[in-house]
């Protein structure tokens, strides 16, 4: 039996795509091979890389001068790659500090470039994002990075930071293909697989073409952006599997209206999660309304003693993967695109049975 | 139907294997999840990572001092973070060239360290493996890199190279897990998973303790031995399928009577098919008898006329993916580990077949 799975990631995928691939496991289009067992350079698989990228393009909007690269290393990897490709001698790379996977980014790039943090919210412990006027970018800057939304905290970004010349990075691994975005505001996007795409081990890059080219000498070749765009992301035995899940996933959003009906419906789902927890005096969520995610919803009980009750109850009632991150506690509902608007029906019937019984 | 398929990777993998995977697509061992959903951080996943580890350590006998790694980029990005984790300032990394794989793994050393090659077989356009006595190691060289089997032009080395103190690096991405190693020769075996072990995205290191703590500060993170030997290869997320799968096929292996009975195996379908090819007037097989691989067996037809007529019946009749390698034409039969006696049988008689009607 299926459950309502609230993961952070590797997250919750649709239940149709999960059918495909179950059905095409030992036969895979008439092929009697597994799409795993192929080999990347044939006719077959590359068709099928060259439909997931052709579905990324339409499905998110991809400009024409934009390359959309199917990498391996997660975001993590990225975090490495980016500044190996795109910063510049004796000039800054800088950031917003939004939450841990900021952090993150910051201090793997701070190994390659000097690093600017030019709005931090520790102070806020990671309960808000920057007002967009609170910061100016250095127009020297070779890049300005920062995390639309951030997995652990819950914070999300309403606005696309200003950025003049300056090319804008953003990591979207947990927010990519959840509403519609104007990707010609941005440089480079990049997202892990493992939340709204696909599964894990599979990292998208979308790079406008005039930043291809410029990696350093010790680049690794497999994330040099432009020698992996010369070779159709296929410099080496790409991640297969992941491309072909990828472009499922695509079909069935396609299928679903698109993104704008994907914003509608999680929009809706977030707002009738964060209603409930809002009016409840048993439960709350930290974190500034005008910065609170669509994606991650973090809360808390009254009791902080209840948090594992919450959390096995929750699993026996088919309602898993509730507990807040190792590092801050309390409980997290991730509901990615995959998430039914009848998981979180389910989810607050199961938060108000745990009030009834134990507020 | 399922055919028989020869691609030289990805590669087929055991019919068992596939169905399990399809069985679990949609509720891995009860959870209502697939195995691609669930947190790496959740005990499920933990636990199915530590079983597919250990049975790597039980399967191919990995003494206690080395550590297994699963990373992400393949073995072409371990041709960067080898010689980023491995090469000393001021210290050689020498190579045995053998085929294209050496070339690329030379290449992207160089671009961090200066590279002897000690042993060249372009000369003999790769037939062979250099003899054992042609070549000596420079007792200061960081480490000796080699590539046991060359799925390109099918040469496998009979013997492991001697390196007294220097550590053995070995490329086994095309032979690993297809007959027994002794792992203590090595410092450091990698393989990417997509020909004996499981999905493409997935890339086994097992290295030696010792050697581990010694990267450069430019290493990426997620190429950092030590730092992924101290996360249980989990300081990012992992690519979970992948692991999922390894653990699968390892256990498929270990039912099939380990690696003793899967070498016995291989070399019966090696000699199998390079009798035939010998015996035969119309086929041919380009390399040195005691350099051959037990993996890849390229072969041409008398007339090359005939090649593309070869393949396409070939794959007509369920024997798929014989074309050679487009960068040396000819054919090319793939026999790792899930190729079963009886699709050796069936090449071998449909090569019969094709002789009757054209030699």
């Amino acid at each position: 039996m299926r459950v309502y799975n609230f993961s952070a990631g590797p997250a919750m995928l649709p239940q149709p795509v999960l059918e495909q691939a179950r059905d095409d496991m030992l036969d895979w289009d008439g092929s009697g091979m597994s799409v795993m067992e192929v080999s990347h350079r044939g006719k077959a698989f590359v068709a099928c890389a060259a439909q997931a990228e052709a579905r990324m393009r339409a499905v998110l909007g991809v400009p024409d001068n934009y390359r959309v690269l199917f990498l391996q290393g997660g975001a993590f990897g990225q975090f490495a790659a980016i500044p190996l490709n795109l910063a510049q001698a004796g000039r800054p790379v800088e950031f917003l500090n939004t939450g841990q996977w900021s952090a993150k980014a910051i201090a793997e790039a701070r190994r390659y470039a000097p690093v600017n943090v030019i709005a931090d919210e520790a102070a806020s412990k990671y309960t808000r994002v920057p007002a967009s006027d609170s910061f100016a970018v250095d127009p020297q800057a070779a890049y300005l990075h920062y995390t639309p939304n951030e997995t652990i905290g819950g914070v999300e970004f309403g606005y696309v930071p200003e950025v003049g010349q300056v090319p804008l990075v953003a990591d979207f691994s947990s927010t990519i293909l959840s509403r519609p975005i104007d990707v010609s505001q941005y440089g480079l996007i990049y997202a892990g697989a493992q939340k709204n795409m696909g599964p894990a081990g599979l990292c998208v890059v979308v790079v406008r073409d005039d930043l291809l080219g410029q990696a350093r000498p010790e680049t690794p070749s497999v994330w040099d952006y432009a020698k992996m765009a010369k070779n159709d992301s296929m410099l080496n035995t790409p991640p297969t599997f992941g491309i072909y899940l990828l472009g499922l996933v695509l079909q069935w959003i396609a299928d679903s209206g698109g993104l704008e009906a994907m914003g509608e419906r999680n929009r809706a789902k977030a707002e009738t999660l964060y209603s409930f927890i809002d009016e409840s005096p048993f439960y709350s969520n930290p974190v500034a309304p005008d910065s609170r995610s669509w994606m991650n919803v973090p809360f808390l009980v009254a009791d902080a003693d209840l948090e594992r009750t919450f959390v096995s109850e929750a699993t026996a009632a088919g309602l898993t993967n509730l507990a807040g991150h190792r590092s801050v506690g309390g409980m997290r509902a991730s509901i990615y695109n995959a998430m039914p608007i009848e998981g979180v029906h389910a989810l607050i019937n199961f938060m108000k049975q745990v009030e009834r019984t134990h507020g």
